[in-house]
């Protein structure tokens, strides 16, 4: 199936069978996906936590706004951000880059350097927003992966990023959370969304052209 | 081939051939996977410019990065996000979705007053940060999508977003620019980026489980 039909299969599922449980080998394409994913300069700034473990979904869902859905799906995924740009971090990856590619140490020097000068001129609260929004590329690319692989999941925002944060330890890492991805296989029986058509922009207000 | 597959193979083009035009046909393809991107309470708080002339790509080209690719790539996308939240837009959104599920109207109102109260009680400033993060859910279905379709695109960000939004009249339709996907084949001998290895952070460091 073509991205598009399988983007027309998926929805946001409501209610999710706790007996079923998505292999590790798919789970693994889902997260490919999101590695995948490009970003800003390619820093890739944020990382995909995954919980299985009940207890700690249980936790995690003190501060969910569907927690049935959290404490029901198979895996949990939290796309969590960078807190901050730091030249070192700009550094990491760019030496990953020169490295991996045989190319020496700093041959993209004047661009990181325009980077570094960037993101300094800049509060913390404006690199979050920035990381935060590259790590919503690799969510859609998730969602997309495991509709490839008929697999449900539910996006989701409106969290306690607060609790989430604490619970997971997030600050050790140097990062916070942004979005949460329920994985799973629906309950159809309880999602109540399943069977409704999906609804879409019509294209001619989507889009606006100058030809 | 697979959405994994096809991320392998895309790259961000660094140099297009003016010559080489995608059918409008592949051009609908791109937009109608970022139509059916999932968004925030399913409102998507975006819409997407595309632009073909060349006379508004050479005037946008002032404002680019790299204003060789905005020239001579096929067509510009630009995802434009909401600059606000209003209950008039949550309304237009849910009526449309109401209607066409052959629903009464309000059916989801108690769920649309929570997020007029909660939009209300945030600034602008918030609403466009949060409108423009929905918007990067789609651009990279969109680019997931081109690359399906063998067709080269290179996102963007770092543009002079206000002599964007002027010359494209954006603030008319109460949007804002995000970022840009410059969409169409590429220059094979002048893409320095085509013949590199594509560098990812290793998944063991992408990924913190918890099993």
């Amino acid at each position: 199936m073509s991205l598009v039909e399988n983007l027309n299969w998926r929805h946001a599922v409501k209610a999710y069978d706790p007996a079923k449980k998505v292999s590790n080998e798919n789970i693994d394409k889902i997260i490919e996906a999101a590695r995948l994913a490009p970003t800003s300069s390619g820093l890739q700034p944020f990382k995909v936590i995954v919980v299985e473990n009940r207890e700690i979904k249980e936790r995690l869902s003190k501060g969910a706004f569907n927690p049935e859905c959290m404490i029901n799906c198979s895996h949990v995924l939290i796309f969590a951000s960078w807190d901050k740009y730091t030249p070192e971090r700009i550094d990491t990856a760019y030496n990953r880059i020169t490295d991996e590619r045989d190319l020496p140490r700093g041959r993209f020097g004047r661009y990181t350097d325009m980077l570094k000068n960037l993101y300094a001129s800049q509060t913390e609260e404006q690199h979050f927003v920035h990381t935060a929004k590259q790590s919503y590329i690799a969510l859609g690319l998730a969602l997309a992966q495991a509709a490839e692989l008929k697999i449900d999941t539910t996006p989701a925002e409106g969290f306690d990023n607060h609790l989430i944060d604490e619970v997971l330890q997030l600050s050790k890492y140097g990062l916070k959370s942004v979005s949460l991805l329920y994985v799973g296989y629906a309950d159809a029986e309880k999602d109540w969304l399943g069977p409704m058509k999906k609804v879409r922009v019509p294209k001619e207000e989507f889009v606006i052209e100058f030809k």
